[in-house]
């Protein structure tokens, strides 16, 4: 294992990576750092030819002891889609969709849970216990099985009704919550204090950032170690972008790509955009947006921990954050499905609706290398679709 | 393009490959065949090793003859995941899951629709129909958006609700039927007798069975050429089951593996079992099974069309069919779920229902290496799973 340490991005205070951690004495997420040298002083970008095509051909990048430990369904090195039926319809000649739908609970949650829960039992954990807008929950429940761990979940009410089931078949305990995923985290937060069980809430620890740091690797892999001019990413508690951002910043650090990075847009629903406004209000944090509503539901939060980070992110690399409406989700949703054959989550159609938007500002260039991640799958927002098909009796012939 | 000419497994008559066809005039499916020895006059195993982790790694064994016409979603080259916290519980050293929940449209539907839509595309098909119990016309709707071709789908209203989501977003034309899926085939093929659409149905093209084929073709490259004793796999139309045994011949045939084939094992639902009642009889046909019901709905096929290419699968590598009650199935779905943490769909929850009754019996020996077939995800049957969990209010402290 190639890491050295933890450290703190805010307070820069250090801690050692063979103990079991949550967040910094300050308060902020820490984040797990590399000797970066040491790794490719053994390996090259051509080692990784011939290695698994899941998130793990990266483990020198993972913080990982004993590849024993590993928890895995064989996750990751999803598809990178190229758009080419949306292409003209949008002015865009090299449209690209990361497909996380493909992964094995139906989002991009299993990189967390995956890397998350691998380290987890590396470090002894037992039992955790997380507030989740159901997807994650149905991931980190599903890894937890694998690895003997039990799983206490928490989740609204309103969250997505099979996330549900997937907790329930899995084994985890589940809880649902009349409230937002914030009213969610204070119960958990109290559960923490009094029972002790691992807090494995959206960065109160350090290893999901890490599983989700990959998308940014196969991205990278994938277009031959020449990375996208721009990224787009739909912002809940913006985990994967903080990890596309941090993949890009170390394959930098170790020479395998050059140039700028990618500049990282966050999408957000009009509904509910705390970074939105905190982007448009050049601040370094949000502050909590009231009345949170929108039918993406994976990117209802009100505030995140690792706001901060997101915004960071979008300001190094010159990027931008977009609101967009239910209703151009929506359409968005079909377009993405009748032109290009896929059935997306909400959050997923956000981010075509948003690129629809910075196309037509210029914000976007025609001949722009542009990246879509689409975090999960349509299968589990069934509500999202309106089908209303005529019935037939046996003997009945089809119109013409 | 390797293929030859297309085959009638019955009567013999040959076909020209490069005509969109159906049935063999005497009602037959047909089957594809290539020039095996040019194929490996060609390349070899190892040229595979550096090829993309998906169906389309194996082109030299697949209907295409312009790769430019190819519509993939990046499907194929699923996990076979070690199924090792069972394997002491079940008594089997070497039990595999190729979870074929991880496709596009979370069923192994999509590996018979990118191959039969790619060459439907390739033959000039603008309009194609089928009956389906609900994944395949799913898929096929997909691949067809993608592909530019309309798609006509007609299901049972009982099949399961999120693949008409899937249907109506994608812009197929859907239509339910107060029926089974053989309700459903009549109307096709009244509708394809009078507009003359491309009839998609199980079989009525040959093109299907090569897309499926790529499992074993998987399953095999997975194990290091050396296949399994045996492969449990939940049978409706049974087009998988013939697909990967066809793809261990023709692996066979080139040299790639050696020695016996794998026990091909059908497994149906008491509630609709007609080719284990065909196979318990030794007959080579099966006849429709009355009032078929199970919750397995994707393997409610009272009569399947390639029911005697199935049998004689199982005849020639001394394989055999086991029906599984619906209980049975509901146990095996919460153990996998429970003890492997994959949530799979009913269809594969029957798998491991019968290898607990080949394992007990003996006719599976311990240290046997045995792959079961999941063909999809859970999250397309919600309803398989009872979850109620408590609701807290905001305020509110979890139990202990």
């Amino acid at each position: 294992m190639y890491v050295t340490h933890l450290q703190c991005p805010k307070c820069e205070e250090r801690y050692e990576s063979e103990r079991l951690m949550q967040l910094c004495k300050c308060g902020s997420p820490l984040l797990v750092h590399y000797d970066l040298e040491k790794i490719v002083s053994g390996f090259t970008k051509d080692d990784l030819a011939g290695r698994q095509a899941n998130l793990w051909r990266y483990l020198e990048f993972l913080p990982v002891r004993d590849p024993s430990n590993i928890v895995s369904f064989g996750e990751g090195m999803t598809p990178l889609l190229r758009l080419d039926n949306l292409s003209p319809e949008v002015s865009l000649a090299n449209l690209y969709m990361k497909d996380e739908s493909i992964l094995p609970t139906g989002t991009f949650k299993d990189r967390g849970a995956a890397v998350g829960v691998t380290r987890a039992k590396e470090l002894g954990v037992k039992v955790l216990i997380m507030p989740t807008n159901g997807n994650a929950g149905a991931s980190w429940a599903s890894y937890s099985a694998k690895a003997g761990i039990h799983a206490v979940i928490v989740m609204p009410e309103d969250a997505p009704s099979i996330t549900r089931c997937e907790v329930a078949i899995t084994g985890g305990s589940l809880f649902l919550v009349k409230g937002t995923i914030s009213d969610a985290g204070k119960i958990v937060r109290r559960a923490v204090e009094k029972f002790g069980w691992f807090d494995a809430s959206t960065l109160k620890e350090p290893y999901r950032i890490e599983g989700k740091k990959t998308i940014g690797l196969e991205i990278a892999e994938q277009l031959g170690w020449k990375p996208p001019d721009v990224i787009i990413y739909p912002t809940g508690g913006g985990v994967g972008l903080i990890g596309i951002h941090k993949a890009m910043r170390e394959l930098r650090q170790i020479g395998w790509i050059c140039g700028k990075l990618p500049r990282m847009v966050v999408v957000q629903s009009t509904g509910c955009a705390p970074i939105v406004r905190a982007w448009e209000q050049k601040k370094q944090e949000s502050t909590p947006w009231e009345n949170p509503h929108t039918l993406a539901y994976g990117i209802t939060v009100p505030k995140a921990l690792g706001d901060f980070l997101v915004l960071n992110a979008v300001y190094e690399t010159a990027g931008c954050a977009v609101a967009v409406r239910d209703e151009e989700i929506l359409v968005a949703h079909r377009i993405l499905a009748s032109r290009e054959g896929r059935f997306v989550c909400p959050e997923g159609a956000a981010t075509l609706a948003a690129v629809l938007k910075l196309a037509e500002s210029g914000w976007i260039q025609p001949d722009e290398k542009v990246v879509l991640v689409n975090t999960g799958s349509g299968l589990k927002y069934p509500e999202t679709v309106r089908a209303e098909p005529p019935t037939l009796m046996p003997g009945d012939d089809l119109p013409g």
